[in-house]
């Protein structure tokens, strides 16, 4: 079919645009010549190593030029990053990495201690540091894939669902594109945009930047990690129009400014990770500062919501309507779709939607029916069809950004021999927006300091991830199906 | 499969963006929603009629508000609008309508002669004018196809080859999109954009204005048809910032305009329609008028070359690079590909590229193979990948094995300042297998004796490219894009 295949992104950027720049990191700028052919002498050292199309290899590294140019290697050889959190465990990422049958992992030099566990764990997986792929003698012809088809898988991503394992979501070369392509006809597109990233490459909002930059021929300005006084001086310096933030980061740089605000060549905000509290947008317009909302998920490939530019004050607090390829609709308990102002699950469907999740059939089939997402969310639709997020999942924490899932604390805790039964749910946190508590019910008899629990979740669990408080009860509400019912949890706390 | 579905295009622009406006014509304009809600309206007419989804209907209409509500309203109810050029013969309309198995066909009132013609001779076919049409009682709930299958038929528009039948080039839902993002991702796009129509819309670089109005949600002026003046002003007053023009347009443009020339906001011309002459792009240049070349076809849903801003100047006569989403190739006879400096068949691939010809299998297989459109056309790639188109394969002048093309020596021609225009062709000659000759449209006035062309041509070209022969014309045949119809000339010789 000539709908499904494409040059490879990157190598056709390189040869529309080779002198534009390509990304800023620390002192150094590469343009995309610089950037492909950097991508291709790794391309051929991972081909040295015996990486070929098809496989799946995992990546964990932190936010920098040479992370970028290794996505990029990985995709001219065909080959499906695993794309893992630098924030999870080792026992998290062993997990994921045999889940997905990953044949090789590239990490960071600094995580020797996390490269020591893996190779005990999973004596299977070959393991190489940055530097020594670096180092390796290259390929002296990469087999590269110079035409990509778009429903090859491009990247993986886990998401913890409500219950049980994470999942590896399948974001396709076609989903990146519908998303930076849905994007750009909602934002639209200027040649002297440039994109500033300091959102983790391992999260789809950073990475998706990483894709926009390669099909719009756009600059991105890449900072290690979020950093007020760095971004307020590169949007300056560096002419940044766009940068993608959560609420946190909002708040610090608001904070930040004086009241003259961000220079005229600043376009917006685009604003995910969770509904955004409204003082927080109220204080961006009383700074002049331009927000789009937006509304996304991993398995939507990024922002599949945004509010468009004439709607961001009339609309405020609104993620706004699906992009142009996208559709949205609410549906009820019955499957049938909410009528306007009637809260419900967000269902979601278009080019930028996942086609399911790698190796989970049954989980695939439950969320998409007949190419609609069960987003699992919350919201309603106003009048004029302007989405409101409610919750972004009735049990999910959003802390500092990261997706925090009580049923993977609760499962942690549940393997504690002690404890008897477990609810966990976040509390607003003036720093992080909000983070995990845990209600416990002991076992008989047993002597449980809220230390040891502490204790034993650290060494399970991302730090995000454990509790902040521990309180101790004698029963959790439950509904009659034993379901949880964590609405309950929030009214025990405010009685505490 | 998610990937291929999508909203209605209009349904969907006018429910993100209702109040933008859609189009301006003549004292007029709609928003998205209003020509949205005429749409609808005209749909349910139209299925009043008996019109359904799938049907073939002809449309035999000019540049005008109403053309483009009775478009949207095929679109809506999943017609397949065989669009028909307005410069036909009823002959030729009969043979197309027939070929496409049209149901019924929709034709201006003034057509009277045409309509009595072809309901002589095609008694089956249903025929309305546009105002009966306006007349009918409409359906109260049309029968409203709110989701399109990217490889849906929206368009078939007729080309003729150099041989037989004219074909029936299938543009789908999917041509028409990827014809328009990949458009934006090279000329970017800005909420400010607007974009002049005075091209015929039953040609592709009209109609292809039309589908980018609604996928980025920008207004476009209409024109009944291309007025130097009108043009002008407009440009000012509507705040035109791009145009799509061919050669003869700029022309006019060029000579009208002042040393003062374009406003500010102004962007660019889209020039198509054929290989412009180095005069022309040098006069543009000089009069600070930015031109963006491009190369494309019916089978291409338009551009499907263009030159980047960046190269504007330094790559002056080529049509550019392939858009992102397509790929070009030069081919040998013997279908290798071509070294760059070498010129072949201009070979192309990609998402807008047409999937081939209504009922027509064997022309289908002959011109795409593996994917790739045999254009016909002869051109050339640099060392940096830019194409130089050089002419049609048809047009093709072989003169003592010599290859000459048309095209080159036209623009030699039009490089004198008293010739206003210039049609080149080949004739047989008993010596040399074919030698060229020229037709010449002089400057008002000017005393141009064939023998100073002659000389004028001697000092810039090789000796066999030289015109044998030089005929004084008042007008060259043109169709309604201006293109050459070098065919007529030959008929014109064969009157001489």
């Amino acid at each position: 079919m000539n709908n499904e295949t494409m040059t490879n992104f990157l190598m056709k950027r390189a040869f529309l645009t080779p002198d534009r720049t390509a990304v800023y990191f620390q002192d150094k700028a590469l343009t995309f010549k610089e950037l492909y052919n950097y991508s291709l002498n790794v391309a051929g050292q991972l081909q040295g190593l015996g990486v070929r199309k098809d496989d799946f290899v995992g990546v964990l590294l932190k936010n920098h030029l040479d992370t970028v140019i290794i996505f990029f290697a990985l995709q001219l050889l065909g080959v499906r990053s695993v794309i893992l959190n630098n924030r999870l465990t080792p026992s998290e990422l062993v997990w994921q990495l045999e889940d997905s049958t990953s044949s090789l992992l590239i990490l960071e030099d600094s995580f020797t201690d996390i490269k020591m566990v893996i190779n005990q764990q999973l004596a299977s997986l070959a393991t190489i540091t940055k530097s020594d792929l670096f180092a390796k003698k290259e390929n002296e012809y990469a087999d590269i894939q110079e035409e990509i088809n778009l429903s090859d898988i491009c990247t993986i991503m886990y998401t913890s669902g409500t219950t049980g394992h994470p999942k590896g979501v399948l974001q396709t070369y076609g989903n990146h594109w519908w998303s930076a392509t849905g994007s750009a006809l909602n934002l639209g597109f200027v040649e002297s945009d440039c994109w500033l990233c300091s959102l983790p490459l391992f999260h789809i909002s950073g990475f998706s930047i990483l894709m926009r930059s390669v099909i719009y021929g756009m600059p991105i300005v890449l900072h290690e990690k979020f950093d007020v006084q760095k971004t307020i001086e590169d949007i300056s310096d560096k002419k940044v129009t766009i940068m993608s933030v959560v609420g946190t980061m909002l708040t610090s740089i608001v904070d930040a400014l004086t009241v003259s605000g961000l220079p005229e060549h600043f376009r917006c905000f685009l604003l995910g990770g969770g509904p955004a509290p409204l003082p927080l947008l109220e204080a961006c317009v009383k700074k002049n500062l331009p927000v789009f909302q937006s509304y996304g998920m991993t398995e939507t490939s990024s922002q599949i919501v945004t509010l468009s530019p004439e709607y961001s004050l009339s609309k405020l607090g609104s993620a706004g309507k699906p992009l142009f390829p996208s559709q949205l609709r609410i549906e009820l308990d019955d499957h049938t779709a909410a009528s306007p102002q009637h809260a419900g699950e967000i269902v979601v469907k278009g080019p930028n939607v996942t086609a399911g999740y790698l190796n989970r059939p049954d989980a695939t089939k439950e969320k998409i029916r007949e190419g609609w997402l069960h987003t699992g969310d919350i919201g309603y639709v106003d009048e004029e069809g302007f989405l409101y997020v409610l919750d972004r999942r009735s049990d999910l924490i959003i802390s500092g950004g990261e997706n925090i899932y009580p049923a993977e604390i609760e499962s942690v805790l549940l393997s504690h021999p002690d404890v008897a039964d477990v609810g966990v749910i976040g509390v607003d946190d003036a720093k992080w927006g909000q983070v995990p508590i845990a209600f416990i019910v002991k076992r008989e008899s047993a002597a449980l300091p809220q230390k040891e629990l502490q204790q034993f979740c650290q060494t399970r669990l991302a730090k995000y991830k454990v509790p902040k408080q521990f309180y101790f009860t004698e029963q959790l509400p439950r509904n009659a199906a034993k379901k949880l019912l964590r609405r309950n949890l929030h009214e025990m706390i405010n009685e505490k």
